[in-house]
């Protein structure tokens, strides 16, 4: 029963195979792999972006970090939800890859909302040369609270970020399982919404360890290459890179993990929500937060099911106090394990 | 026939192997995975040292920028030779993780001598708090130009270093190369040397992409772990790393690859010494650099041969004219593609 | 009448007294001129600190940086209340030096309290590697609306921060203003109070453009004076800050002007509450926070008077519309200049 | 008897009495004095340059990185001489306000040669990402060595320079004493030879402690702005650095103090020419680099002259032994202690 993250899951076997069958021979380094150039020709088509750069590296915090680099100066702020990964789980990383720029919470909840994004953004730049000057915008989605933006919610951010020229970011490691939630398309998600860079996630739903870096604003990419080398994020053996993405994007497989990460977690939230299980937000894609008495975690525990208790400890006097967890739900978690930790809950 | 660079060829069977096995149900992330508890134990047990600290990233550059960052403030200066993989291949990756540091170019040769150190090191920090101050120095073993410092030449190096406090770090992208050809145990070339830190290459040498960073001085652990995070090279499905380090490990795999790739070498290299080829480098590990006339590079370049042309131009009239070549060998290289390579060469 | 700032003021004529007098011959540079070893002596004596490290920078964002940098390691975060200079007011200066560190907002005032100061330092580093680490407590005092933490709110701040073994910073670009209101000493407000490093201001009180910067661990001296001189904050001609300081250190003149500068204020609030303006903040300094009509800020605009009105536009149609605004009194403000501004408001 | 640097004697009477002129009432701050416009009108009418940038710091390592980093992304190399100050005397300032940029050294002497700055520009890029990529050129005049490029030298640099694309930086600490050198237009040896951006120096010709840096592209200067407040070097009483600057401009007080400062030098030479003495480096502005033997050392060493001995030790057994000296002459040196210096040498 594995609830703690879905960075802990395995990987599809399609990657798996992948890598097996691109270790044959001789491959030019540095993303000069003949699979890199399949990938780019995929992610082009199914993002309806012709022009636009791909670049992969192996880890999220990279992504975010290298793309939001490339439109931040050091002297400027990014705006992001205040429970962003840029800002609560990356030790620093955007600060770094930008040079010592500023990160900017904007409002107080998960998502960020116009009217509070806009606030935030009119607060800075009013002391000319003084304070922080106005950064990229940063959305992530899935947000960190497992909750999706709606395209018309996502729309009306970018659209403040545009009315004061502000480049935007997606962070999509969870990208996929946004997508099959709001069931669109990668561009409407994307540029369409106006986005001008994507963190296209992999790890985290079926990949080893790779993402993508997608820039419909192709004049960005040679400065993301300069960096990406500089992060010391090239990959001399590019191809296996490209190879678990390339299995990733073949026949469906990143969204049909995506469906049945989803799929799984709403097996889990409708047997939680029959138990009256109290959620603390909406869970739209792969991940629920909910709180239950103690004595239930304490039945979890001692039955081996891992997750992350988020509010309350564990330890303590009251078995009815209620504590809040979060349960990550990946693909490949099997229906028993589902079913499982509900009927321990219950048990009751 | 692929003699471009030994980061380009494929990975060892086991290698993969380990990969599909660690494929099973979830792993703790982000290096609490099993598998590295067994890397660790195995790097101290082959190093003979038992409080060693072992950390994994994906990158030779991320190896070498982030464990020297532990020894460099950014107001120092490293020392290494001006053909250094950090000072030639890294796009000042050293000075962006070390927050703006410097590096010190020692001597002309591909190897730093004791003289020639004692004599840079003496010249900075005559100046106070004006000039940069004196920090770690970087041996690269086997050198960007295939030689093989002995022992007797590190540890003559270390001296000097340690005759002014300086802590050594050793790039050893090709370490399994140089240890081959000395014949000598890992402690005799790292810590019983005096070296502080080692990056201890895997990507070369048949993995699909994993260092280690071993630190014979434990107090740095903490300190790397949050550079690794903070430069976005902390991997959360870690046990992809961990397998393929695990792998080479196992069986003396990692030995058994260098001792091909030097054979290799040494068959290239003794079939191009019978035609008379001129060496500028004695080929002491896996890299060759010869000179040959024009017309050889080009019967060779039709063939199909993959190899950097060090100095001169393919392109050319005189096919008389000598041109350096790098030749690159590694543990995949087959006996019919060197020996149709030294066939080649000698057609004329 | 000019109340924009405390900046804007002349210098002491003792201070320019003092610049010309240093102005003979010859002076060792780079603070070996021995004006500062009379700067050290005298700043020792008021400090009762007779090991304290001192220096000598031109501007205050120098030594809030500096100093905080000598403090706060690249991935940690330095807490301070959300409108402290740091912040607002430094174009990301703290992080540019602290290479990349991130700035934790505490609570919603303009001055930060006990409970929310603990709170924040909880929230952070919860996450081991991921999240931001712990890094030092900054406290504005006087604060940037003009009130002054109290000795008790100082010690229940310095409490917290010493139970989690985090340093403490205090931004005292206007210290004497602060100590004058709390009428206690110099260590009472900074050693004493459990500070280490203080930023004491003189360029706001009086001189020409000089801060020093006081560790009262002088384990940090020489770290401070790479940082310094890496940041080009190292005068050559050093005597002529020393002259400024030691001038400003003499016969109380750095006493005498807050003294001189808080009466003003005091002389101003006075007034304005006499005629019922209504304070946003209690000034205890030497800055009254306060709103009026528009139709007495244009009477006072019309009359030359120079202030920046906070909250609220100089153009607008409602004449009897509040805006607030921020005056700040500087020792050189004459009686007559106070006592136009307030008929001028009251004269409707 | 001072001949150790040029930053160590007084500032010009005029400098002094603007500074008390200026120090009446209020003035805005952060640049937007009066007296600024002034210095800038008068700038570019002393360099015909209409749409020049001006802006003012306080030391010459302000000047040198920030302009530098106008021009040079974190991941390219700076080309200059191997004793330049930004490579030898400014603790990486450069690299740090750069954001970890590298400092390519060209050749051997205090001089570049067009060779060898085309040599190490071509040397740099030939690697793609993974090398430095090639950023500014910075030319020091006077030279560190107390040589003046020649007009001609100056413009066959800038022409290599821009055959690449390459921006030019001058840092003209001791710009006065080469312009009065060459006897040209401050036009002839800026923009006319292809300069971009300038530090020109008033710290060490006259004044308290001010620089300024000009930019001809005028496009910069809002990146100047920024990396200047950022950099903590925006002062707010700014005043007292225009008044500097403009006292320094006015009357021709910088051409006639370096005036002094190369006659003062010429004097100097002169006599130790005629005493046999050997140079080092022609001594053409204010500068001399010669050797005598450590007996003479001694005489003036012990009638306290100050300077500083470049190579070799003064104590030590021979004294007949030559032990190398610079001997810097500022304007405000006398003919006695200049007559006294000689006959010292001499007195054997």
């Amino acid at each position: 029963m594995f609830f703690a993250s879905d960075n802990a899951g395995p990987a599809h076997p399609s990657v798996l195979t992948a890598l097996a069958d691109a270790n044959q021979g001789y491959a030019m380094p540095y993303g000069a792999d003949p699979i890199m150039d399949e990938v780019r020709t995929k992610i082009r088509d199914i993002f309806e972006a012709p022009n636009a750069e791909v670049f992969l590296v192996a880890t999220g915090t990279a992504a975010n970090s290298l793309a939001l680099a490339c439109y931040c100066q050091p002297w400027q702020t990014m705006f992001c939800a205040p429970v962003a990964h840029i800002q609560e789980d990356e030790c620093n990383a955007p600060e770094f890859f930008a040079g010592g720029a500023k990160l900017t919470l904007v409002g107080e909840g998960e998502k960020m909302t116009p009217t509070a994004l806009e606030q935030s953004i009119r607060r800075e730049e009013t002391r000319g040369v003084h304070g922080p000057q106005r950064g990229p915008v940063s959305i992530t989605q899935v947000t960190e609270r497992g909750t999706v933006y709606s395209l018309e919610e996502l729309n009306a951010l970018t659209k403040v970020a545009k009315s004061f020229d502000l480049p935007v970011h997606l962070d999509g490691a969870r990208f996929a399982n946004a997508l099959v939630a709001l069931d669109c398309s990668p561009a409407d998600m994307t540029w369409k919404a106006g986005v001008d860079v994507v963190s296209f996630g992999g790890t985290k739903n079926g990949c080893v360890g790779v993402e993508a870096v997608i820039f419909f604003d192709p004049d960005k990419a040679w400065e993301f290459e300069l960096r990406r080398k500089r992060g010391a994020h090239l990959f001399s053996k590019h191809r296996y890179l490209s190879a678990q993405m390339n299995a990733y994007l073949t026949d469906d497989v990143w969204r049909q993990n995506a469906q049945q990460a989803n799929a799984n977690c709403a097996r889990l939230a409708k047997g939680l929500k029959d138990l009256g299980v109290k959620f603390m937000h909406d869970p739209q894609a792969n991940i629920v937060f909910c709180s239950f008495p103690r004595a239930a975690h304490q039945r979890l525990h001692d039955a081996g099911a891992l997750y992350y208790v988020w509010s309350g400890e564990l330890e303590g006097d009251d078995p009815a106090e209620m504590l809040e967890a979060r349960l990550v739900c990946d693909w490949s978690l099997s229906n028993e394990q589902i079913d499982q930790f509900i009927s321990l809950i219950g048990a009751d």
